[in-house]
């Protein structure tokens, strides 16, 4: 019989949205009526700009006619958005518009680079974290993993290890801790990554929600970077594209990789991988991202991004009022919450639900280093951060 | 240094398309208001279905409004599609709405689902074939790969092996030779499958062109293919959907693998490697696949598939009558040419470009046992079939 990949039993991640699920329901099936604020799954909370969306409608309009029809796109994207991404993401940082791949999301995009490598790397991966780099790596068969604990101690950016690594993940502003590693933190990664001839794989979906000046907004502001790093970014949470998916990464031809004796560029293998496996992103989607760096869709996509931040800024003050340890929140839409007491991330996730009907995720889900913390996801509207505020008061 | 996945120097095949471009460009340096005729890339040629597009600016519209926002979809489709599919496509066949995934095309799934099976697995792929399949089992490091030779001798429906394969592409109408797998020769293949406990990986994303009484339109007509068979299924050509990505797999619950000592549905590990690697298909393409169901839709889209099919069955019979053996193009969109007087692929794919202007892809891109070959796709309009089939009638 057809045997299945072993790996899959390596999973040792609790998977906690079924069970997040099921003490919903059953707090609904015992107190019918009752108003649940939701805090949990990090997904967008207002609607979709409406710039965004005339360009997507004017993008199926054209296909509906003999001069506008599109097929398949082009794997990597249309140079249209490329050229768009380029030019107001990386412009003056010698970023060209073939480095750009645009994905139908980070998520794909960070799960499927693993394609590309020796099953015997070494991957790095902090902790807690976005549980698909951990999980994807296990699927894949890779056994040697380190993990980089994300603590109070370390402010949750925790340095390079003494080890050597080949792959490292990165999330900054993280998910889920909501700390975002400044200039200094993370030319240490980049000054490893040179040393260690390694591969920073690194998360930048949050990076619209950056205010600090001292944390870079992508990862080539800084020296070195081009030779050692990968970034995935996401229209996702910048500009309201969950339920649109698109993404792209970023790649540079001077990141390179070993094959043999030979020492090879990484971007025509990352081509190949996607011209073979991928068939590119929806044209009118793609006419909506694009639409996003217009006058209209960068002032209503800057608005939601202000307006999620407003509500970290006023939940994050209202926890701390009221006694709580909170982190994150400030260039991130999450806040990572320590557990009063000790007490579990389950046990405070079931506190938090049952007494003030408030739904976060447990932080055990991010990784054992999450245990003893939840978090709470800001993309919300300011009705709700009030509400939440008033029965947290009211204790 | 961090080392590449060794396997990609195993990938053999001639990449042909960057060629194909070349020399295209070569013509139009040469004759430069050449008019050519493309039967290349299996592309359609139409534009996108009104019904469609209104359905797909609907959704839009709607996820502009508090009422109508989407963020996340369920990662495996909405219930809405996944309800409509089940019931317009397999209507008492006792296929579940869950056993259908949604996603963004019958080419991701066709090679993700390598990701749910050992290494050591014995993977069978008809040869020619749509070249993705086997490149992505090389790429995932696997070794043992038998090829199933599709020649005019076999009529190009090969039987099953004597040796045991644990996976078996197929594909059926047949990219690229056009033919489709009658019930007896499909059923073959389903017994063959139970007796060894194998699993067929069934690519149907041409089902929409059956038209003969004997090819089943779906594998799930025939007895036991619930136990041993994945449907891959796509909007991309039944319905105009190839620049907006949309498609299914059909994965019956009673579908088993092997893991360790135990026999386990494989429908979950799926549905886990779906939710950890991929986020869904965005929502108003969901809705525009669901009004491929609604009247209108099925008349608009119903015309067009039609459309395509007659310029098959006109270029075929032009073929013919100029002297040249062809193959396919009867439920399918494809014809499969016989090179002339043992001319290669290439001499033949040269001749008819420059003497004709007319693009085709050479058989070899398909596989060795495509050499002497080529393919025509018939995703093209009457007055591009009538002009190719004057060019060759006046030689």
């Amino acid at each position: 019989m057809v045997k299945l990949n072993p790996h899959f039993k390596e999973l040792k991640r609790e998977y906690i949205y079924p069970i997040i699920d099921q003490k919903l329901a059953e707090l609904k099936k015992g107190h019918p009526g009752v108003k649940i604020l939701n805090f949990g799954v990090g997904d967008i909370a207002l609607p979709l700009a409406p710039s965004i969306a005339k360009a997507i409608i004017c993008g199926v309009e054209e296909m509906t006619t003999e001069e506008g029809m599109r097929g398949y796109g082009p794997h990597n994207g249309y140079p249209f958005l490329r050229e768009a991404i380029v030019k107001n993401e990386f412009s003056k940082l010698g970023i060209d518009a073939d480095e750009i791949f645009v994905s139908d999301g980070t998520n794909s995009d960070t799960v499927n680079i693993l394609d590309l490598f020796n099953l015997s790397s070494v991957v790095g991966v902090t902790n807690p974290t976005y549980p698909a780099y951990l999980d994807s790596t296990i699927i894949s068969g890779r056994k040697k993993i380190l993990l980089f604990p994300c603590t109070a101690e370390n402010h949750f950016a925790p340095q390079p290890p003494k080890e050597h690594c080949d792959l490292i993940y990165l999330c900054s502003p993280s998910n889920p801790t909501g700390v975002a590693m400044d200039r200094d933190a993370l030319q240490k990664w980049v000054d490893y990554a040179r040393r260690e001839q390694s591969l920073l794989l690194m998360d930048s979906a949050y990076e619209a929600f950056i205010r600090s000046p001292d944390v870079p907004r992508t990862i080539f502001e800084l020296p070195g970077a081009k030779e050692c790093a990968i970034e995935f970014r996401s229209f996702s949470k910048s500009a309201g594209f969950t339920g649109l998916r698109c993404a792209y990464a970023v790649l540079p031809k001077s990141v390179k990789a070993q094959l043999g004796r030979k020492t090879l560029s990484l971007h025509p293998y990352w081509d190949r991988r996607q011209a073979t496996k991928f068939n590119g992103v929806a044209y009118p989607i793609q006419r909506g991202a694009e639409a996003v760096y217009t006058q209209e869709g960068r002032a209503e996509t800057g608005a939601q991004v202000a307006l999620y931040l407003e509500q970290a800024r006023r939940l994050k003050e209202g926890i701390k009022k009221c006694g709580f340890m909170c982190y994150g929140g400030m260039d991130s839409p999450f806040i990572w919450w320590k557990t009063p007491d000790g007490q579990s991330s389950w046990e405070f996730f079931d506190t938090l639900l049952k007494k003030f009907q408030l739904l976060c995720v447990p932080g055990r889900g991010f990784g054992e280093y999450g245990e003893g913390y939840v978090r709470l996801s800001a993309f919300t509207k300011p009705e709700i951060t009030t509400l939440a505020l008033e029965r947290l008061h009211q204790g």
